[in-house]
């Protein structure tokens, strides 16, 4: 192949979920449709510089705060903190939860340099100094980084001495799950955290 | 969602394959790994800046010529027809075939706009005039265009008056598919084109 074709091959496979046969199609279909293309690269420099991170919050955003956090009809008194700002979009897609974000770009992780300061966390500590919100719903998943980090945000919470709420949210089997998909780790959560069922 | 992120999910689904969570889902990550994500964007301006049409075939190229054209040790006596560039490449995956080609870029088709002029018929019609090969192998798909481009190519080679044996490759099922996977027409095609079978 010519080499300027494995470059864009090899370029495309930053996209999560793209192995080496799609970003083949990707990279000859792009050639193919040069408009388009040439318009991807456009905008994708212009997100770039466009899109920051909010003051608040860490979401994204274009002008210094995020829509959250500028909505004067989103309840200051629940915080729900989130791994990413697609984590957001799937919460505000639910339509349930009319509180503020914190998104922490990330996990507790000193192995690839991810300390409390790469998550904002002095900021957040900062925040709950100010004006502790009621209730903080650690809205992570249930990995051994994810783990660490709803600890350490928890004991952060209790030493700032905010009367804060801390919860996190449910664990187990998915509702449109099947069994036989679910891991053998999610499954032992489930069994040991089986609730009382009255039928009712 | 931001005005800018959705402008980015509405660029990346140019892509093939790529739907409105894929799209959703490759923005987050694109905005996460920024310098990636640049590099992306550079590549693909670079590309498109530097692949060109071989001036022979059509393959992508970029200096004049492409890979096979210029190679001494392709046979010049076989030209096999593609539709697109991927499909070079999936033939010379085989490693069977050892000619020259000739790329379409596209198939006939009046409504888009693809007449002869746009697959480069001319300068093959040129090119046959000149040059004729022994064999020219058509490795098109069998859909309606490409059986209307087919049909087209045949009658061209006949009008040139050249001594062209054309062929075109099998069609039928995939030696590796399920006959449940396959279209009632490529059955109805497999059907009447059975070959006898003795068993040896």
């Amino acid at each position: 192949m010519l080499r300027q074709l494995e470059k864009l091959c090899d370029a495309l496979r930053c996209l999560p979920g793209v192995g080496p046969k799609s970003a083949q199609r990707m990279a000859f279909h792009l050639l193919e449709t040069q408009d388009r293309a040439a318009q991807l690269a456009a905008v994708i420099e212009q997100s770039l510089a466009l899109i920051q991170a909010c003051e608040k919050c860490r979401n994204y955003c274009e002008n210094h705060y995020c829509t959250w956090c500028e909505d004067p009809d989103r309840d200051p008194q629940q915080l729900c903190i989130v791994e990413t700002p697609l984590d957001v979009n799937g919460i505000e897609e639910t339509g349930l939860y009319r509180g503020h974000y914190f998104v922490l770009r990330g996990l507790l992780s000193p192995l690839s340099g991810k300390g409390p300061q790469e998550l904002g966390l002095d900021g957040l500590a900062t925040r709950l100094h100010r004006a502790p919100p009621q209730e903080i719903i650690l809205a992570i998943s249930s990995t051994v980084e994810a783990d660490a980090t709803a600890y350490y945000i928890a004991e952060m919470v209790e030493t700032a001495g905010a009367k804060v709420k801390v919860s996190r949210i449910a664990s187990g089997i998915p509702l449109d799950g099947d069994l036989s998909w679910v891991s053998a780790r999610t499954l032992t959560h489930a069994f040991s955290h089986r609730e009382s069922f009255d039928g009712h």
